[in-house]
């Protein structure tokens, strides 16, 4: 068995074994297999693909290259959710502390913005002093005293990913349905949760575009997760105009805080309870999700989510007073207004160009080492469907200075559509796969 | 423009342009585009392929890497031949003499073996002396005297295909017609030649056994040559069995002589003479492919051919006494037969399992480092559609000791055929392309 002639099997559609693919991925964290193999590789996995078990054993090699937390000594259920990411997908900040308020523990590690997408991390660290490192040994301290923890990314969970993602991220191997898999499961099933919802967003402003692709990666998340004896439920949702009102970290945590003080923004209002709903529904705490969806919308009414937030915002060290001060909005100094040219209805919010956009205004990086001013976004103020006559405001831009509010400005040429009619309503939940 | 997004563009199957592809390639030789994304890049081209164009930028940037040899001082045609690479396949060592007798330069730049498939440098290094080491200034000087020259490839030649070539061979990126064409191309158009002919082997024992991927590499051999300005023939030609009776390196040397002595090995003499034929008429001293072979088999009577011959090894410093001493036949000392086990006609001699036996011998290297054994080898005493008894001899097989002679043997387990009825005869050449 070499290297190569593993390239060469996968190249010619040949189903790998577990053993040949043990052999490469332990080889490329060894050496014995180089870089520029590895790459070759993944071009041929991205072509050719990978089954259920070749891509259940890819993730269990890259699983077993790091750490697996044992969170068996909690003795609730443990279940975590993760999102394919979108634009303005925050519904992790409110999950997370109101499933974790039904005595289910929530392990979740998160990243932070990628391409036009946002990112948890960053999200959560536009709270002043909010921490999201911490080492394994204080994540298990964490979420035994409080059910919740929000971290990210450690060298220990997977360290075989973090390698093959850079590469992946440099080669043009991103988009490939087993890849990504096999991704998120190494880090997910690494945290020592149970069982797995899983957001797979369709649309324009999704990683994964095509509704056929993010159906098989719904899929296959689902089937690695049952290999590994884990509950999954993929939830297929709406990502072609941005979730919610707000985009931009502090104004998406402000939004958060305000559906946890009983403020309803509908389409975030649903996919958070539905998303809640399935968690809870796995937790063993309802049984179906529609009931766990109406045990989430009390946990939102009755304040305990909110108050669970704040115990993690307590605990992880962030700035609560800056939190419970949210209705005194903080906002950058140079604003900008999108007006609607023409009466009639919304008919499109390209969700990538406001991702894109959010970026311009500060929100996000362009290179690694980019400063993220919290502060900078956009705010919503017409979703597709609601009626507009010519000159209202569609949108509010945030920027801290006049460049990055030109820039921003910019980027959204085209991105809002108006029609005559009233277009058909879209449900924000497509499907849902169990 | 960056090496990730041209890798994305060649992996979704969009045409790239002249400008991206000097991009990448430029890249890659300063540093900036790095091994691990050319890999990525290699295999997006396996699976997407080129078409004319983008293969015909390929093999110009590639070219343009290293010199390119001017001979319009010479003041007659130069015309070169490049084979695809098969096994007992020798014809170069007869052709190259041969139309250089004609009055055309032959500039000819080989390699070594690879695979299962000889090299014509192994088999000139065969005749004691013989040096295909020169600078281009030598590889100039030599031409001028004797309208012939043999050498190996050098570093001033076509230098990214060197490095590409390496990549390829360790993430099996071989087998891509583009990636063959550009290669071949941009050594053979380094060398200065006029025209060339192409020698496309089909069958078990080429290179590139398909039929239709054969055909494809003739074709696009041939519009590449004529988006240089170049004349172009290519032949598809037999591969099923070796060609000729001999294989291994002084073993071959030996054949030749015998055919440039008046001696005649139907399939070699039958393609020499179509090869050179097609030579001859590209060079302009002959008016059709047919001409050409009536000269090329004149040239072999009357020992033109052969002069010529000994006038090479004698400039390139080979020792002329030990190649005119041919008929005393120079064999290694252990000796073993391969015997028909019935009655009947030879219906097949894989000629892949022919290469790889004569490898195990001592022919070739399984190693970089290994060395050859010159006068190891095989020789065909049966060609398909001869008629054998029980016990005839079908092969003899030579090698300098028992173990290798045995594991030559063992590979030849399955390679010869015996079937009762006469088998269909095959033509050595399938087809010609303009």
């Amino acid at each position: 068995m070499n290297a190569v002639e593993i390239i060469k099997l996968k190249r010619n559609n040949t189903l790998l074994g577990k053993n040949q693919i043990d052999f490469f991925i332990k080889g490329y964290l060894s050496g014995a297999v180089t870089d520029y193999q590895m790459s070759a590789f993944l071009m041929a996995v991205y072509f050719n693909g990978m089954n259920d078990e070749e891509t259940f054993h890819l993730t269990e090699v890259m699983l077993n290259s790091g750490l697996r937390v044992e969170l068996d000594y909690l003795n609730i259920p443990k279940v975590d959710k993760h999102s394919t990411g979108g634009v303005g997908d925050k519904t992790s900040l409110i999950i997370a502390p109101l499933v974790a308020s039904c005595d289910i523990a929530v392990p979740m590690i998160s990243g932070r913005g990628l391409g036009h997408t946002g990112g948890t991390l960053d999200k959560l660290e536009s709270i002043p002093a909010f921490n999201v490192h911490y080492s394994i040994q204080d994540f298990k301290r964490i979420i035994a005293e409080t059910n919740v923890v929000m971290i990210g990314q450690t060298a220990e969970l997977a360290p075989a990913d973090k390698r093959i993602y850079a590469l992946r991220d440099v080669t043009a191997t991103v988009e490939s349905i087993p890849l990504i898999t096999s991704s998120i499961m190494s880090k997910k099933l690494a945290e020592g949760a149970d069982a797995f919802v899983f957001d797979v967003k369709i649309g324009n402003g999704a990683n994964l575009p095509d509704h056929d692709k993010s159906l098989e990666l719904a899929k296959k998340l689902i089937s690695v997760s049952k290999q590994f004896g884990k509950k999954a439920i993929a939830i297929l949702t709406d990502m072609e105009q941005p979730l919610g009102r707000n985009i931009g970290n502090w104004l998406e945590v402000e939004e958060c805080i305000e559906l946890m003080c009983g403020g309803i923004v509908p389409d975030l209002y649903k996919l958070n309870n539905v998303l809640a709903g399935a968690m809870i529904y796995l937790g063993g705490k309802a049984s179906s999700i529609d009931e766990g969806e109406i045990i989430a919308k009390d946990k939102l009414m009755n304040r305990d989510a909110y108050n669970k937030f704040l115990e993690m915002v307590q605990i992880q060290n962030g700035d609560v007073e800056y939190v419970k001060d949210w209705a005194n909005l903080k906002r950058d100094r140079f604003k900008k207004e999108v007006t609607a040219n023409e009466d009639g209805f919304v008919s499109a919010l390209t969700a990538v160009d406001f991702g894109f956009a959010a970026i311009e205004l500060g929100c996000g990086r362009k290179k690694v080492d980019d400063k993220i001013d919290y502060l900078a976004g956009i705010i919503l103020k017409k979703k597709i469907g609601d009626e507009v006559k010519k000159g209202d405001t569609v949108c509010e831009l945030y920027a801290h200075n006049e460049h990055k509010l030109n820039a921003g400005e910019k980027r959204l040429i085209g991105a809002v559509k108006i029609s005559k009619n009233k277009p058909s309503q879209k449900n924000i939940i497509l499907d849902i796969l169990y």
